[in-house]
């Protein structure tokens, strides 16, 4: 008898990625193409197809399609409701890839499936509180509650990237000031090291970018494995809010363990340690229990093995 | 044949309380007494024995005891594990009380059994997604997600109150710095009704108080109701923070409805106006669904309320 497989799918800004994954996490075949951002449904409609039409030489049954939306989610309809970067030609994907292949399709937030990933085969294997945070771009978040994921009452839920932590700080584009992603992302780490170039334009941030404008958070993050400490100082800023915000995410979920992923976990040490000892420093102050703070072990499949555990789940329950 | 009922017990700093609950919610008897700091177990077991004789003349019958206490709770233990302001003789609460009543018992902290009242018998009747803020010296909280209690790893999650808004601010007992509860709680209003009296001494909060020492957030709110500036100036201030608060847990958690508890909410439409102000303008900003935000409807019986109906489902299943 064959596994148990699901295909699933990562809608990116820049690439629609999907794959065929078994029972165990295993990705047994891959497929991506460029992400039309007119065209975002018929993209996840391409490489899914493209997926069933090669999948005869292994030895699994795809039962389900899992797909990981950018944007706000409504589960039970299987619909994008708000996407702030990719649009979505038909935003009823599930409606869209049922009746394409009829298999049973589940679409959640990008986040979320990433969060259902690690507690399927990643580092967080079994727990039933976890938060798992992306750092990209922007910062995203999936939180698993009594081994469940946290959706909210319209889908909208575990935005983290939003969490004001300083209401004087620089201005957002989701209408805030001093959002987590503003401070903390890769978009800012990008904006610190152009700000922090004009006050010292012999740092080699600005060496390695060519110009002010070209700055961005490889640059910087580059820079300060170097040790410019130009750089080291933008890193440990950024590094510290995010350890803030780990720090509130602690007082509101108490999870068992909190996983970073995306890009700008390879920022480096001034980076990361900076977030280590923000929520070190919180926990000893508190005297909370200390908390598990790890890196993906999923590295770029996270969002596809997580589609796929999450539909292999949704559709044994 | 008799209704179902419960007691509830809620041990609050000073007082602890208790009530025969029944299956509609209803408060049927009441008692209380002087909450003892070295002897906070021995006073829950006091008021549940009480009740317990008195109540052969009510047409129920008492099945199970709930507990609200202030602390991080151990759920399936019964047990407190760490608790700021109360010493409990017994942190073994459940133990103690099942040993004296041969009646199931079930501990959980005092703002999430809150939340579990307004749920059954509250305002936000029937909702899966909840979030249950009380604003009294400190800020405690409460959050129902996918229609279950948010109680984290180790019972140590739900504490708004030290979510940090910014990193600058005042600092907490807790250790951290911009702590919600330091910018928005009656502490937090006391605290800045001082400060601002040192501007401004023909401040009507000064003359309400007799001395600055004795200022508390009563004072600012009596001068406030009276159009003093002084006082509006700082409850909006204070306003405003709980409202980025609230703002952080709309995009959080994406919560049904948002209910509001405890003395402060009585400070008046310069407080949750700047509240109100604040929630609507990141919804707005965000394009967010709006939130339904409402003051609790249980009043002083919330705990006792709120535990007793903890009590009855958890007995029920």
């Amino acid at each position: 008898m064959s596994d148990r497989a699901a295909i699933g799918v990562d809608t990116g800004a820049t690439r629609t990625r999907a794959g065929i994954v078994d029972e165990r996490g295993q990705v047994l075949m891959r497929t991506e193409r460029p992400t039309d951002p007119l065209a975002g449904t018929k993209g996840i409609i391409a490489v899914v197809e493209d997926l069933l039409e090669r999948d005869a030489d292994l030895d699994v049954k795809v039962e389900c399609v899992g797909v990981g939306a950018a944007g706000f989610v409504d589960f039970p309809r299987g619909a994008v409701t708000f996407s702030p970067n990719l649009i979505y030609d038909d935003p009823f994907i599930r409606d869209a890839v049922e009746s394409r292949t009829n298999l049973p399709v589940v679409v959640e937030n990008d986040a979320n499936v990433a969060a259902w990933g690690e507690r399927a085969f990643g580092l967080a294997q079994g727990t039933s509180e976890l938060a798992l945070i992306t750092l990209g771009t922007g910062i995203g978040s999936g939180f698993v509650v009594n081994g469940r994921l946290l959706r909210g009452y319209g889908g909208a839920a575990a935005e983290l990237g939003h969490m004001v932590i300083d209401p004087d700080g620089p201005e957002c584009k989701c209408g805030l000031r001093g959002c987590l992603e503003q401070l903390a992302s890769g978009q800012a780490l990008a904006r610190m090291g152009r700000e922090a170039v004009e006050q010292d334009p012999r740092s080699s941030i600005l060496s390695f970018a060519g110009s002010a404008d070209s700055i961005t958070a490889e640059h910087v993050a580059r820079a300060g494995r170097e040790y410019d400490e130009t750089a080291r100082t933008v890193l440990r800023r950024a590094g510290r809010s995010l350890g803030i915000g780990l720090s509130n995410v602690a007082n509101i979920f108490d999870p068992e363990v909190i996983v970073l992923a995306g890009g700008v976990v390879g920022a480096g040490e001034a980076y990361l340690g900076a977030v280590r000892d923000q929520l070190v420093a919180m926990t000893e102050a508190q005297k909370r229990r200390p908390m598990r703070l790890d890196v993906t072990s999923l590295g770029k499949d996270m969002g596809i093995i997580g589609a796929a555990a999450l539909a292999l789940d949704e559709s044994s329950t």
